[in-house]
């Protein structure tokens, strides 16, 4: 399969349409942003692992019965996906409160929340991510009921089978954010990414931060953490 | 029926204890905040307008089968209400986009919904009513499942009757803020007021501004538009 022309380039992906329609390639860049792009920096090596720590996920989930747009991995940083148009939202699953959840309600970061929580938000850089509600999304037709209900219910499932899966490596999942698309025949997919720059994830004995917080809040050794990752997942 | 001590006060209302416990008596006030009481002003005849207009509006509701706190109006500014325990949640119910939708959405104000919109904010002045979904408000247990499902459907309904009624009197329905109490035996009733200070009401052919808007964005003709509701409403 052959790249041909970039149809996209995000803070830390560019998308490159191929010669086969059904697909696209991701190139995963060591580019960081934080704060909706108002701070920046380079996380070296982060492209390769976020792309390696990704399709090792993806391929977790889809054993469990979550449908994917996973297709091959190419190289280190580049990855075969099916094409989608992305969903609008970026859905938010929390366990633990941290970042704005916390700040939100009033809650010390590392309250374990009640439930798990899902939260909404509308991808548009202009308005900065707003978050949305149910009768938001619906009356916007960022989704309907119907492939919202089935996103709700993937999100839930992605995180049981994570946050099991993240024990077992000492790490606890404290929130993430994933991102939907549909495929040509409407079937709703997990797309984007699951690595350290869209996911919290905590060392369950020491509760050392191993995620991009340590670039947010410059708490130093950022690439040793995602380095980190990348061994306790795939053991390298 | 005695007032006795007063339990609270808020930003346009008194609220004071009676000699029947079952009961309380509100009083309310023509001070004016807005923006989270960063602006302050005084709107001569508003207590007396938002009492009068709140209990017609209530009455009215309660003759189409929604449950309020409503008793007895004791006077131009005071009414009796049951005692209840207040839900922390201000409910904003949206036909037409305006304020702080319009912003976050992009949507340009006067832009027709396609559904109703129900909103949910926490109620705490310190963290600003922070937007909440319906998975944070049972995480954080501020309210239960069965409660707020009736919540919203209240909700809906109330927003069907004012509409209704309100577009005979020429007056459009833009939105709205209702919060819900909880009497002694765990009833769910509809509490505090349904005023200009609550309600966006929208000349239905001039389009003019007849709510606190007016007062908001220092539009003029405060107290004329206040008057004028209550003289289409109660004939006065």
């Amino acid at each position: 399969m052959e790249k041909t022309v970039q149809m996209y380039e995000g803070k830390a992906k560019k998308v490159f349409a191929t010669d086969d329609k059904r697909f696209c390639i991701v190139s995963y860049k060591d580019d960081a942003t934080a704060f909706n792009g108002q701070k920046k920096g380079t996380i070296m090596g982060k492209g390769a692992i976020n792309n390696r720590v990704t399709n090792h996920l993806m391929k977790l989930l889809e054993k469990n019965g979550i449908p994917t747009h996973f297709v091959e991995e190419l190289s280190d940083r580049e990855t075969v996906v099916k094409k989608v148009s992305i969903v609008p939202l970026e859905v938010i699953v929390r366990n633990i409160a941290a970042g704005s959840l916390a700040k939100r309600l009033g809650l010390e970061e590392g309250t374990k929340m009640k439930r798990t929580v899902l939260e909404y938000c509308y991808k548009d850089d202009e308005l900065g991510d707003p978050m949305v509600n149910e009768y938001h999304i619906l009356a916007m037709e960022y989704a309907t009921k119907e492939e919202l209900d089935l996103i709700a219910q993937y999100s839930l499932k992605v995180n049981q089978v994570l946050t099991d899966y993240l024990k077992d490596a000492n790490i606890e999942l404290i929130d993430f954010k994933l991102e939907f698309g549909k495929t040509e025949d409407g079937t709703i997919v997990l797309a984007d990414e699951i690595s350290p720059d869209t996911c919290r994830f905590w060392d369950s004995v020491s509760g050392e931060k191993l995620d991009k917080d340590r670039f947010r809040r410059d708490l130093g050794g950022v690439e040793d953490a995602y380095n980190e990752i990348l061994k306790r997942l795939l053991g390298e």
